[in-house]
């Protein structure tokens, strides 16, 4: 019995596929969003994990949505009303998967910006989506070509990372994240907005989410493997509540619920005295990290020039003018 | 934007809704399959998360296919040749899931026992299978049928729980595994072998699984909910090596990898000298809890010919012989 072809057409994930190289204590790697070991807020972790041994009823299944606690905290932490619902997710990268199952079949038209995320891709490929594809500029998308596409009229979603953008570090502006949720609502576009980066901001003011303008045409992701720590695999997703039957059934099917204990850290992680301490000593170090990589890499002449500038989370984009990055790599290797 | 009209067709599943009425303290739920809080061996859990803790490389993202440790204990636990290949999911359920997006796309026929576990019911059904059944006899499923169903030549996979069914309790004899096995190879049928409850066994003995008959014909999914706790949500699935770069790119787009921390909890549990101890007094708990209900029911006349006995796991089937036990269930609200 073979697989379906469908599965030969996806790429795995290079970045995945060297994660055992990456993680290597003598390598510094640059490749993917590996966060660093001394941001994991581990005094509270541990404090979390003492107190879960002590409740035999966090090992037994847990609810489908989530863990009841998490929950009512992500309610008041993104002031959530009535008219939207929460779902907790095995990570991000199911919270995508979700959508993706939720929305697109088998040639759907769906946006993302170009570059974008390479774990989304994979999902919307698998889906057999048609993936079309905007502009991304310094300072979010190319709203003449936006428009133009949602014009066409047959858009199922625009899924887009507009803080600190993987793999470009790319924030939109204000003006542009109004436009696009104006956009989506007068198309009538849902908007897909994966934010797993969001709180990482080292320099200038915090944006509102482009979701806080158009609540009812967006669903939006977050991620605790950034603030928190990522091995736990714990995400949410906020969406319009008309979409919670479905996406209730969903989960079900895909792993019934969330890690009860891997949910109760964050819990406690979010509701902890020290989060606000602790969040601004990451931002700290990820502000560190990347002066160090930009202060090399302005003293290069011959690339000075071809990187951007970023404000927050973990990348920056350096084109690498003529050279193939794969090439690159093995050379070092 | 509308999910897609396939969502409709899903049903949710009745017993993961009354869940939180099933764990609430004052009741005793018959319903699903719940283990028994007391059967957590908490004591190793306790011990793996101190060590887990003082590890901060346990909180960063993980290998896709799962944590090098339990994969090595598992090719040791299952006997697993070069032949195959392991990878950790979350949960069992998400190995049926990930079975179901490598093999199924709508109108893919398969086979499941009738009745069949809901679960993958949901998945199929989601997936656009074309479900077929075969009668479950009290040594497993009607072989004639069965052959007459792989003599159409169009059956994608056959998946079944020959152990301890979900929900009939039903446990397949040697001659029908055996027999299982070699249609399946015959008719190069791939065959789905269920297996969260097969530790279970309180009486009898042990039997070969269906896959060590025809292991190049047949995927294995075992799972940690009942022989250690549900809500840490680990599973494996065991598969004939050419699967692997499909399964593999698969998991990787539906959540990265499983939690790091819950698969250590697993390893360690496993290689704990008290494991064999635990699991015979887990055997025990179940076996007296079977006596119990057993025993009551013997003693209501109507219904006393209406079960079958079992020799482990967590269900028996009682026939209500003309009531409807959803509104059973409501009168006795």
């Amino acid at each position: 019995m073979q697989t379906l072809k469908s599965l030969k057409n996806i790429k795995s994930s290079y970045i995945r596929e060297i994660l055992h190289v990456a993680n290597s204590p003598d390598i510094i790697s640059l490749a993917g969003g590996l966060p660093c070991l001394n941001a994991f807020p581990m005094r509270v972790i541990e404090k979390s994990l003492l107190d879960i041994v002590e409740n035999k009823q966090y090992f037994q299944y847990g609810e489908t949505r989530g863990h009841e606690p998490l929950i009512e905290q992500l309610r008041l932490k993104y002031a959530v009303d009535s008219s939207q619902g929460i779902l907790i997710t095995s990570g991000a990268q199911q919270a995508i998967d979700l959508c993706t199952r939720a929305f697109i079949e088998r040639g759907s038209n769906i946006i993302v910006e170009s570059p974008s995320y390479l774990g989304a891709l994979q999902a919307f490929d698998l889906a057999g989506a048609n993936v079309l594809s905007v502009e991304q500029e310094c300072d979010g998308p190319n709203i003449g070509e936006l428009e133009l596409l949602f014009k066409r009229g047959d858009i199922t979603f625009f899924y887009a990372v507009p803080d600190f953008h993987n793999p470009t570090g790319c924030c939109w502006s204000l003006a542009k994240r109004q436009k696009v949720a104006e956009l989506c609502v007068e198309y009538n576009v849902l908007f897909i907005e994966d934010a797993p980066y969001r709180e990482l901001r080292f320099l200038g003011e915090e944006l509102p989410t482009v979701t806080s303008f158009c609540a009812d045409h967006s669903i939006i992701l977050y991620s605790y493997s950034k603030i928190i720590a990522p091995s736990i695999r714990v995400g949410a997703v906020i969406f319009p509540m008309r979409y919670l039957g479905d996406l209730y059934k969903l989960k079900q099917v895909m792993d019934l619920h969330t890690s009860v204990p891997m949910q109760e850290i964050v819990n406690q992680v979010l509701r902890d005295n020290s989060y606000a301490t602790n969040l601004s000593r990451i931002r700290n170090l990820y502000y560190e990290r990347y002066l160090a990589l930009k202060n090399e890499l302005v003293e290069i002449e011959t690339i000075k020039d071809d990187f951007s500038e970023v404000q927050g989370g973990m990348f920056i984009w350096l084109k690498l003018n003529g050279v193939c990055a794969r090439v690159l790599t093995s050379t070092i290797d």
